[in-house]
């Protein structure tokens, strides 16, 4: 039976929208109807790849009647007001993570999409990769026993990429632990399949030219006894994409000869300025960005994935890599293959879907994302206040 | 010029002289002269092999006009008694560790050393291990700038190779914290450079037929404000060797295929006086100990280590390696390779060496030892309290 249909509209042609193009392109649940953007040049792109309508607001994008979603891939600090004016026009939302910068806020989102008796849904999130919920439904399965501990790391080039600079301010919601631990503790709460209850980190802020997160440790506590270690780190040296096979976070194949990239391309640039206009130009719409060409969906042949992750169970650690998932048990080693994928983060369009059209309640939704959201809060409080924060 | 040999005594002709072993055989700077063990077969051994004196206890090794050093291997629970002979016999003490049990145990270790004028090195402990303190000698030359991260896994079969009962005992020394974190804090601290200031742990227990710490997370602070990361798991599922070239901590290159094997050994067992027995039989002098041919001392081809340490400085990465440190830098990264050991462990004789033949202060010293022995018992304090442990 051919599915119908859902049509969604985007709020932001940014560097989250590109990344989230290819979902778009190849799966054939959803259809890119409208879009809205501040820079005309995206606006103009999109209307010509998708012969869709474009709006310079989110408001004309929100009372367009053909939109039913809305993904909302603007800046981090726009999140609540996108969410809000969505909902407030019947919209079911996706937004990307993080949810947004304060706790009140999400409270709002969630309120506002309640009110309104649309879905919310949080996302892309690493912890929609298909390795991270197998791993969640073979722990739930009850065969290996309870989780007792999580090891989860990641070493990246994350601090140099091209940033806008409120993307380099943590009072605005930039830095790793806005961005990246929101990825990383969204994993391991998942896995650990229990309340977080109390953490403990420190945080690494040591480039003063780039003068926000770019790293930090933390241990997190649950309900049900297990505890997690986590260690982030994105001052580019490092990459522990080699500890999984050299998948890169996108699923693709990583070339280990091309090492510092980030660094020196961005030593190329002579201000904050060139730097947010590289980035802008480079995602969609701008003078060097590239249309992905329909044929090359799929392209990323294994799952994306974030970083290193270690779940050790009563009687086995499994560990979800971008292509099986590993399960080390009392007796022996096995790895269990993945279907790859045929097109990236459908997990994304099936929990979307199964919302917005069918009507099952998502498992990221709003109130999954404010605890992530309060987690990643708990790292900078923590290392502000040095001790533990009960969550 | 030739040197002259030192006169090494044993205190424990256990499993701790058996990893030492090769090491005795291979570095012409020592020369085993005595021993003492409970043990007869083990002492008929001794004689044997080294046409040398032999001992039931302490007393008489430490009254061996001969011996001018004594290696003190004897269970944890006996090193601070045993060492306190020794010195005040003037006997120089190399204690393995754990140095002791608690921190008054090492003072009065420390301070008896000192009244006899004798030297008191702790170890054979991986921080002894090349690729660390060639590693600690790049970070000193200040290249890379501060030390500001460091974070140290590792995965093993700890809890599952044969053991006494008192070594499943934490109220005895036993378990991963006495054991194992005392590699591992002695590597990192190292490595920071500075005082350890404070920490954050969590310690697991999770298999009631072996009730002790099998794993640990911790957070560690440090005077010149770099923190770590530490965690172990020694509950034989995973092994972190994979991420070391499948070097095994001897330096032994690892057979990834046989996997499980400390469970299965363990599971033909029908009682804990059986594992005792199996342990005892294993090492030097029992019923299945298999004398090391003197040809095979360097067969271990590269350095010992204690799982992926990653030390994060302002300007590179550095990972220590089995056989070369990786700089990861700004623009490039470079394998620096090591000189392999011709000897393994002769890092301890280096050490103990200088120190009772040429008089030269050494680094692991009882106060060394006593700090590191600190933080373990912190990191089952912190884990008890719920809290921060200041040190």
């Amino acid at each position: 039976m051919e599915q119908r249909r859902l049509r969604v509209g985007i709020a932001g042609l940014g560097r989250a929208f590109s990344l989230m193009l290819p979902t778009f392109l190849g799966d054939h649940r959803v259809e890119l109807v409208a879009a809205c953007d501040p820079r005309e040049a995206a606006r103009q792109q999109f209307a010509i790849d998708f012969c869709a309508s474009t709006y310079a607001d989110i408001q004309g994008l929100a009372s367009d009647e053909r939109v039913e979603a809305i993904y909302i891939a603007s800046p981090h600090q726009f999140h609540a007001e996108h969410a809000e004016i969505a909902a407030a026009h019947g919209k079911h939302v996706l937004v990307e993570k993080p949810m947004a910068l304060t706790l009140e806020e999400c409270e709002r989102m969630i309120n506002a999409c309640k009110a309104a008796g649309v879905s919310l849904i949080v996302g892309h999130c690493h912890s929609f990769d298909t390795p991270y919920l197998s791993t969640k439904n073979l722990i739930q399965s009850g065969q290996f026993g309870a989780v007792k501990m999580i090891q989860a790391i990641n070493f990246t080039d994350y601090l140099y990429r091209p940033r806008r600079p409120e993307e380099l301010s943590t009072a605005e919601g930039g830095g790793a632990v806005f961005s990246q631990a929101a990825h990383q503790v969204d994993i391991v709460r998942m896995l650990a399949g229990a309340p977080a209850i109390r953490l403990r980190a420190e945080v690494g802020r040591w480039d003063s030219a780039r003068p926000t997160e770019g790293a930090y440790s933390a241990l997190l506590w649950f309900a049900n006894g297990a505890f997690a270690s986590l260690s982030y780190n994105g001052y580019g040296h490092f990459d522990s994409d080699e500890w999984t096979d050299w998948t890169g976070e996108m699923g693709d194949q990583k070339d280990p000869s091309s090492y510092g990239g980030a660094r020196r391309r961005l030593n190329t640039l002579k201000s904050a300025a060139d730097e947010a206009h590289l980035k802008a130009s480079g995602t969609y719409g701008g003078d060097t960005y590239k249309p992905l060409p329909r044929n090359s969906v799929g392209a990323a042949h294994k799952h994306q994935h974030f970083g290193p992750v270690v779940v050790s169970c009563e009687n086995a650690d499994l560990r979800p890599l971008p292509d099986a998932i590993y399960v080390y048990g009392n007796e022996a080693k096995e790895r269990r293959p993945l279907a790859l994928p045929a097109v990236p983060r459908a997990e994304v369009i099936d929990e979307l879907y199964a919302a917005a059209v069918l009507g099952q309640a998502p498992l990221h939704d709003g109130r999954w994302a404010k605890d992530t959201l309060k987690i990643c809060l708990a790292i900078l409080e923590s290392s502000e206040k040095r001790s533990d924060i009960a969550l």
